[in-house]
């Protein structure tokens, strides 16, 4: 089935529309019409080639959701109709202790819902940028959020795992005290979703003009990190750091805010490497510093429905397919609030 | 009471005989003969004031074994003529969170051995490079080697739960694969802690000349970390590293070696900062870079008894206090298998 997408023919050209197959599904597999996909900044760095690797055509796109368009013989807990979402992922090994574990995320052989290897034409996966996809229906997630939140649901697809699956893994709830380095795309919904856990949130941003916002956010307390003394004051009371600036910066200025096992994990690795932290401030205190990628498929689907069930969204700026380059030059400036996401139905008026 | 000890009157002194005094015990407090002393790298950086803060006369060591030699009317579990030990730390603050946890080490009132604040003449605390030393029953451990092997607990007492208390903290045992780099004072006891412990042990040395020696410790591998093909073998393959090379290194040679959720423990703070590590390689299997300093007292007295049950002393080397200073230039060399230890009965001939 041939669709409009909206691609990249090579790293120094724009994004343009374009036409793609899909394949027809098959047994195991769900066709989604695509409402709205969200724009990650991963998308800009793989479609200028930035990290090394990007084929071309690129079409980008990974915070994906959609309406069942048809389900293969196999498919179970999936109907025409339904509402679902496609994340970073579309495939995996599917036996290895990473896959066993639901952390497909971690598998060596997991494809990525773009630029990942395919038998489909080209070669490679091609991504959320266009009007459908077709994904085997282990990747598939199920949105119980209403039908009126769905383009604000896209971004939890990689913003909301993304930090959700730290949150998790190190424990964020009551009684713990949790910073956010970093309110953007990833930070705030670090914010809402550490909030929503239960935790006490500390949303730290060099700029004093973001407090309001973070504190809007659901952030307990907002500290400007370039203040020496508001950051002295929180010296060694955080349970958990979730880091999401990926520029380089000095690390020691987070790390020493942990408590004695406290952890500061970076879901973002900067384009050259951060200053090296000071080992003795790891030392001192038992500190860690760790890294953590997306999430896998169970815990994708209950951040999903935490979300549902405690109504929280993505804050976005819907945004036209014609519009998406521009998109890219306000993102690299930090001009959104906090996820652009792209309307689907503007693809064929791109096109046209 | 005057005994006799070893120390330095400045940074730039070599170490001599000095007499010093030691309080008459209080009602809290064990005075030990001590036998022997352990000879720890940081007694070089701290007498040498290479490390910020060092106050003279500096008596260092605090690898401390001896005798008991009187107990004041409230010690509950010490008599006379017990053998103990001294480690790292004479006193703390006994109430905050880290105290309560039995991790006296992490606390922010913690006491060295020597160079801490303390009420005794002169101001500060003076080591175990000397005749005896009077502390609170608290910080004093019981040995339950026999007394044969006296001098060979010593490094217990630092080297032994530097390495022990993070193989416990991060579940070193049977099914876990652990990595020990560097072979020397801290490493040669990880090796042997970690293969006690039920792990498979592999160790990390860049010496070829080293594979018999880690071997006879108890590695059930060994590794040669500048040959590039060896370290590939073993990518994403360790559970646990616990990394004693202080000298500034490559972490990413190492990091790539553990599996998914495997940290890497530094247990030294090297002089200048290692290349600041690849954020990628954390992030892509959730990885962890951390730190730990020495252990806490309850820790340090179960790791004494698991030595003493295994039979497990370290590999030492004895040394008369007049040879302090010539061991102290080996040490550098890293010429040492493993552990200098002082006689103590040899102060008072080298002070005649």
């Amino acid at each position: 089935m041939t669709v409009i997408a909206y691609g990249a023919q090579a790293a120094d050209r724009a994004l343009e529309p374009m036409h793609i197959n899909r394949r027809a599904p098959g047994a195991h597999d769900v066709a989604i019409d695509i409402a709205y996909c969200g724009v990650c900044h991963s998308d800009l760095h793989q479609v200028r080639s930035e990290w090394a690797g990007t084929l071309y055509p690129c079409v980008p796109g990974h915070e994906i959701v959609g309406t069942v368009a048809a389900v293969g013989a196999h498919v179970q807990g999936f109907q025409v109709g339904d509402l679902v979402g496609v994340g970073c992922m579309v495939d995996s090994c599917r036996h290895c202790a990473d896959c066993e574990a639901g952390l497909e995320n971690y598998c060596d052989g997991m494809v990525g819902t773009y630029n990942g290897p395919t038998a489909d034409a080209p070669g490679h996966t091609l991504g959320g940028y266009s009007q459908s996809i077709v994904v085997d229906q282990h990747f598939v997630l199920r949105i119980r959020h209403p039908q009126e939140q769905l383009a604000a649901v896209a971004p939890l697809l990689c913003a909301g795992i993304t930090t959700w699956s730290p949150l998790r893994h190190w424990q964020a709830g009551p009684g713990k005290t949790v910073g956010i380095v970093g309110i953007g795309g990833l930070g705030h919904m670090g914010i809402k979703l550490a909030r929503a856990m239960g935790a006490h949130v500390v949303a730290f941003t060099t700029s004093e003009s973001k407090r309001a916002d973070a504190e809007a956010l659901g952030a307990n307390e907002v500290v400007v990190s370039r203040d020496a003394a508001a950051m002295a004051a929180w010296a060694s009371r955080l349970d958990l750091i979730i880091n999401t600036v990926a520029a380089p910066h000095d690390l020691d200025a987070f790390l020493t805010l942990l408590k004695r096992d406290g952890t500061m994990v970076l879901v973002g690795a900067p384009p050259s490497p951060h200053p090296s932290p000071q080992v003795f401030n790891l030392i001192i205190r038992r500190r860690a510093l760790a890294g953590s990628m997306i999430g896998g498929i169970p815990e994708t689907q209950e951040m999903l429905d935490f979300c549902a069930a405690h109504g929280i969204t993505a804050d976005i700026e819907m945004i036209r397919a014609d519009q998406i380059n521009g998109a890219f030059e306000r993102m690299l400036k930090g001009d959104v609030k906090y996820r652009f996401v792209i309307d689907s139905a503007t693809l064929a008026q791109a096109a046209a």
